[in-house]
């Protein structure tokens, strides 16, 4: 891990040890997913075996793993107490070491990785019967909603993939039209790819004509027609933090009667939401001033989802633009301002960027143009 | 759902009440993953929002439900008693009114999912303080490890669309050599998805030349040369359960020296071990079996894995085919049977079937040739 990075990923822990005595936790105990990776750079899924990141609020932090991962983990991360368990040793006994070295007074409080798996918090459980648990996300969550510059810097190069792609498929133009739904897909795939994406950052969605109408659909085998109006919603992964664009596209022909005047008020609600960011406001306030363009226009029924959501390791993760949320946005907060309307049976309409919150407003990490045609 | 896979459902659900009893449980909980498809049908990838099943020892089980869910759990699960939540509700709320109705007697046991998160169990812990808690595979594991026919159909099938796909990548013969691992990787999951896969079972391995030596290896940007021995492992789910094969193919020109001696010794300790399955016959019986030949061939220290896992809704889940699993093998148990031997730097080979056990021996699931020319 380069000087930089290990800088980076060492200032984040600094900070998580001090919300830990903020909130009067001893320690916090983190298995592999996106918690691990924002604190050490290690990017891996929940598995079989135990590997545990423990962060004492004073003292520095210990990587349990796997001898199948030591190799990786002293490579991809700063951490430099790194303890392996291998074949012959019992994982669990080498779980009670390491939360014994973490000396927890009687009745302390243990915060645990959200989406732990209950066979390890049992496992903690029983190594700590003294301990009281609670979530790791009371320490991480604020500190996680809030983006470094090195966050900020991959959202913009993910940001700059999904551009990159989108500009690729409306030069076809016309040729899209014959395509499934699923050969599209399959283009935007590659077209990620090639533009540098690293992986998807969830299973692209292109929904042709009725089928843009359902928010949940994917894609499907449905020829892309004349005339169709085709939602498309996809991103990438590029150092981990995923891009999240939508725009809505007739590749050829005239659309439905209703869909230049729905096509406005979407994207009129979007530029509307998006001057709405500055810190201090709501994220109520961004999702109503949205709604407000949309049901202005006759279709507020029709706008039936949240405003948008926060994206960061997570592509769903706090702040949530919805109604009732009295949280108000700070500078480094990324989320999707994505309004919509949804004309079941004949078409839907998107339109999707992700913003950080500036000091004094907003910057978009989404440029390409946000009209219908190709 | 039909009435006949209502049926098989309904059974399953029937048998896990009984092993409630038999472990002095009173009622378990899953959250969406394999064991909620296994007892229900229902699909669904783990989420933010509180969905449970209840099962109780005795007693109809219970689906609480978000809003978003409701539709689909009606129509693609046999579960009668499904609760809903609505945005206006408190989830919390609604799984304490359902654990209520679970009548556990204080101090009762209560098993929940091995998967489900922390904060999905602080909450169940919150709503039953009196409860001991215990991990649902205790009920469930000698359920699952026993696949009955339906579950024996859907792998049958998942093994063919990976035979299929394995036969049209041979048929390309030398045309394969000058792709990338990548390129030969798309190909392939094109091909799943044409010969009826629905999804990949994982990420499809291309391990070519040198990269074949590293079994954690998927695929990468090297070019696939002429004489490079290819190990192919892949395979696709169908009706949700997965297939999982390997090949080693040399699509074009002479390998390496020692290629074919290794080749043929991991082709006799399949076979070997394969010819040791059998019921009553331990795990760590059929690991010896494929080790004894690939130790005597010369290449015991180059076999660095285990020579199989079982397979099921889970693509590695028990019975683990290893040295020290003195578990007994049964009918209706699947798992792989994959040897390998990695010579660092220069190649690797793995051959790998899937085998059922039946009543007197071994059903493979995949048969394609398991020979190097392609």
């Amino acid at each position: 891990m380069s000087t930089d990075a290990a800088d980076a990923f060492r200032a984040r822990t600094e900070r998580c040890r001090n919300r830990l005595r903020e909130v009067g936790a001893e320690a916090l105990v983190c298995f592999p997913g996106r918690n691990l990776q924002y604190l050490t750079g290690f990017a891996k899924d929940p598995g079989e075996r135990h590997l545990f990141l423990f962060v004492p609020a004073d003292g520095d932090p210990v990587l349990l793993v796997p001898a199948l991962y030591e190799a990786q983990v002293r490579t991809e991360t700063w951490v430099e107490d790194v303890r392996v368990w291998g074949d012959g040793d019992d994982p669990l006994a080498a779980t009670r070491a390491a939360i014994e070295d973490l000396e927890l007074s009687d009745g302390g409080r243990l915060l645990v990785d959200d989406r732990m798996w209950a066979r390890f918090t049992q496992d903690l459980r029983a190594a700590c019967p003294g301990a009281e648990f609670g979530l790791a996300s009371e320490a991480l969550g604020p500190l996680r909603r809030r983006k470094d510059a090195r966050e900020l810097d991959a959202l913009r190069r993910a940001g700059a993939v999904a551009d990159r792609a989108l500009e690729r498929v409306r030069e076809r133009g016309a040729a899209v039209v014959g395509d499934t739904e699923r050969d599209l897909a399959r283009r935007i795939e590659r077209l990620l790819t090639e533009a540098g994406g690293e992986s998807l950052a969830f299973d692209v969605i292109v929904g042709s004509g009725p089928n843009g109408a359902m928010p949940h659909h994917a894609h499907g085998d449905r020829e892309i027609g004349p005339g169709d109006p085709v939602v498309l919603d996809f991103g990438a992964r590029v150092d981990g933090y995923p891009s999240d664009q939508t725009r809505t596209v007739v590749f050829e022909g005239d659309p439905p009667a209703a869909f230049e005047r729905v096509h406005e008020a979407v994207r009129e609600a979007q530029a509307a939401a998006v001057a709405a960011v500055e810190p201090g406001v709501t994220a109520a306030a961004v999702d109503r001033a949205a709604r407000e363009v949309i049901e202005a226009a006759g279709y507020g029924d029709e706008f039936v989802h949240r405003t948008g959501h926060g994206v960061g390791l997570d592509v769903h993760e706090e702040p949530y633009i919805v109604a009732d949320n009295d949280r108000t946005l700070e500078p480094g907060m990324v989320f999707s301002v994505e309004p919509g309307v949804y004309l079941p049976g004949e078409f839907g309409v998107r339109i999707e960027d992700l913003v950080a919150v500036t000091e004094d407003g907003a910057e978009r990490l989404n440029h390409t143009d946000r009209g219908w045609h190709p």
